[in-house]
């Protein structure tokens, strides 16, 4: 394990944490709060121990998955624990494991907060807390190695871990191409975000957290109701984005090449639509038919469910309206279900993702014609071409993981003394990076009433959840801590 | 598709059943019950139905998988539609929805009952609801191995459909000797279970349909408040029992071969005792921690919970207290942990099963491994003997296909406008053939308050669950249907 290179990068995305927590300070000048220097202090400490972490450059910076996995996982660690600092320090958010939830909760682009009260934090701060969805949703490496030409080592085995979605389609031939057009096409498709919400009205403040909170898929707001007292122009032009960051960006970036017929033909983009359509409209029909919401027009109502269904796959959490106590329990079920599916693999959504369930349906499909031709060899395909034995053995992994941690996770929470229901969906909510869950976890409350125990399952919900497990499920190997400890002892 | 020898190995089925319903007539004629007519009535006429359709022997007897799957698939269909006919007849449970639900209850050994007020319910019947858990425990095709010596086919394949659990041993060379030896297992354990209820007092009828009730871990009960109302002694004794039925038959077997040494190194069969161990615990500790149910002796807080424990991971659902409003909620989830996990393959429990979730948590434990030895190859092993790629694949796609049975069947429940708990524990309930689920499918609920599509929904699910999934896709291949149909126009 080449633990000096994994210093050394993790040196680089101090050093840009650092640069970036210089915005919420100038946020903080501009609206004059004093509050605002914690984020100028914080950012010159950041960057003073990245500095030092990069001085020495590695002979050696060559990584393998192992190194690409810890790098990944090691650096939402560290920069959650550097990023929550500046909550402390300016005393909104005094208590550690709440400063520290809160920015996981950023960084991973969950939006779960422990906030009763969001509106009582200063404007440096609720930047910061937006700005950090901005950061996690792309992810801080793969900006690295947009901006860093590192020589030698692969720096796949970054982009691999760092990537949502079963596999990293190379899209450019060099990997720093691929990164520079990823961070092009989601910075692009921020400002279009912003500049139709300016348009519309929304003051410039509400207008840029609300962008990056929606490109990242990340779901804080800034006002106690979510987005429920902006105008419906404004609620559409966020559901219609929420939806695009839900997209593979490999899809856009097709379109910019012009390959418009490979575009279309996205086998996991389609299936994205469908879902969305076919969740609008059972939620639609289930509204009607209960007659849920009387006196709203049909045109409100489809757009109310339409942003929720947005909201929920592509794991943001944005809210319009409390539709746990609005709507029946039938349409629970699919927003619990739009949860665990999620967003387009290579999007900033989290939860399983369009691709693994399809994957993984096909695989029972097979098993069902195998029963007619035992002798058949049947390849599993997507996007037209067949998935490798491996791929699918990965995605199973992954399944099965995915449940365990669940369990786990909703077995410790549940000290807590909550009902089912909330314990089940505050964790699910966690791992698949949305927010609100439901019943205690629901959309109008917070997390300030769950112990520290049941936060920090959380926290590690939230990181296993933006980095799809694999890179967490490292630090579970023994082999990995002795060779840790080996290497302590040489240094 | 071989339909002609499916449809004869489906008249050996009703010949049996048809036998086996002059049982419940013998018990209506001691208690002199005018209603028990109707099951000599249906006794004959499935005799004679199924008389009917083994007149003509087909020349070609061979079975591949998919007549194994076919065959079993029907058989627990047609088996429960002839079984339910009786508690028509007799207007104890009139509705045909209805009488259909209990029998599959009572087939696929769930024991989910419909009736708000069992106690209200003739002898007769009463024998024969808990008589079908027996049948289906074991498994009545297993049965026509045992008895009926079928030259040509392999009966390996309807054995391996019809048994529960990933792989099926062959104990003895020919697959009618095993099929004898586990029915000679099966009847000696529910009779040793009897002599130990009828020697604790229990009448004798009440110790026929427990101890029936309990080989097949079904779970209906003769008392509105199931076996709460029973001695401790009697609690302990089927407390026992039904961790005895969760074994893996093959371990027995092995004791009775004098192989001591290989059924103590059974693995399934440990790691099963160690999750009743740990739950056993873990609820332990809740409760007191929780100062939950304050004026009971530990003693019998233990036995309360041991039989809970054991209740729930061995599918059957007796319990002797309304567990879920006097125990904390930390429990409940390990309750739904144990619903899922279900007992030993080779066992009469439901669920996924000790060996399937031991393999599947290997496949995350080798992943991780791979990190390290990129390129070693790695087995997984289960009784230290190396499981097949085909064996693990079938595996993974097992618990997708139970999670996709499992939300699906949640959704179309949800529309009765139940809570999320109600709705998800009822299908897991059913899925997994335990009975009760919590909120408004708990143990001291019935499921009459539920709409005929959710029981139709639960039925399917009991029966797919009691077969384990893949003998019921066949039904969801195009296939199927294309050669069941080219099959009636030929003859």
């Amino acid at each position: 394990m080449n633990f000096k290179a994994i210093i050394h990068v993790l040196g680089f995305v101090l050093l840009i944490e650092g640069a970036f927590m210089l915005f919420p300070f100038i946020v903080g000048l501009i609206y004059g709060e004093p509050g605002g220097i914690s984020f100028l202090i914080m950012a010159l400490i950041t960057m003073a121990t990245g500095g030092a972490l990069i001085l020495r450059r590695p002979k050696n910076m060559t990584f393998f998955a192992r190194e690409g996995f810890t790098v990944t996982a090691l650096s939402w660690i560290v920069m959650s624990l550097f990023g929550c600092v500046p909550f402390i320090m300016n005393g909104e958010i005094p208590a550690f494991t709440d400063a520290l939830f809160e920015t996981v909760s950023g960084f991973s682009t969950t939006g779960a907060s422990i906030l009763d009260d969001v509106e009582a934090l200063s404007h440096a701060s609720l930047f910061w807390r937006s700005f950090t969805h901005w950061i996690g949703g792309m992810g801080v490496l793969v900006f690295i190695l947009a901006l860093i030409p590192m020589t030698g080592g692969t720096h796949m085995n970054i982009m691999r871990a760092e990537s949502p979605g079963p596999t990293v389609d190379k899209l450019l031939p060099k990997v720093r191409q691929t990164a520079l057009a990823l961070y092009s096409i989601y910075t692009a498709l921020t400002v279009l975000e912003f500049i139709f919400l300016a348009v519309g009205g929304m003051p410039i403040f509400d207008a840029v957290t609300t962008a990056v909170g929606t490109a990242g898929t990340g779901g804080f707001g800034i006002k106690g109701d979510s987005m429920a007292s902006y105008s419906p122009y404004i609620q559409w032009v966020v559901a219609v984005f929420m939806m695009l960051f839900g997209i593979n960006f490999s899809c856009y970036f097709l379109l910019i090449m012009r390959r418009f017929s490979a575009a279309f033909r996205f086998e996991e983009v389609r299936h994205y639509f469908i879902i969305i359509l076919s969740a609008t409209a059972l939620i639609m029909i289930a509204i009607i038919a209960n007659n849920a919401m009387p006196d709203m027009s049909f045109g409100d109502k489809l757009r109310h469910v339409y942003f929720q269904v947005c909201s929920m796959i592509t794991t943001t959490g944005f809210s319009t309206l409390d539709y746990e106590a609005l709507w029946p329990p039938f349409t629970h079920v699919i927003i619990i279900m739009l949860m665990f599916c999620g967003a387009c693999a290579g999007s900033t959504g989290g939860g399983i993702k369009v691709s693994r369930i399809t994957t993984l349906l096909k695989t029972i499909k097979k098993q069902g014609a195998m029963f007619f031709h035992p002798n058949r060899v049947m390849l599993i395909k997507s996007e037209g071409k067949p998935v490798s034995h491996e791929t699918i053995r990965s995605i199973n992994v992954f399944f099965m993981s995915y449940m365990v941690i669940l369990a786990v996770s909703v077995l410790i929470v549940s000290l807590n003394g909550f009902s089912f229901t909330t314990s089940f969906t505050a964790v699910l909510s966690g791992l698949s990076n949305i927010g609100p869950g439901l019943e205690a976890a629901g959309p109008t409350e917070s997390f300030s009433a769950f112990s520290d125990l049941s936060k920090y399952v959380l926290i590690f919900d939230m990181i296993a959840g933006r980095l799809e497990i694999f890179p967490i499920l490292i630090f579970f190997i023994p082999e990995f801590w002795k060779r840790a400890f080996s290497f302590k002892t040489h240094v």
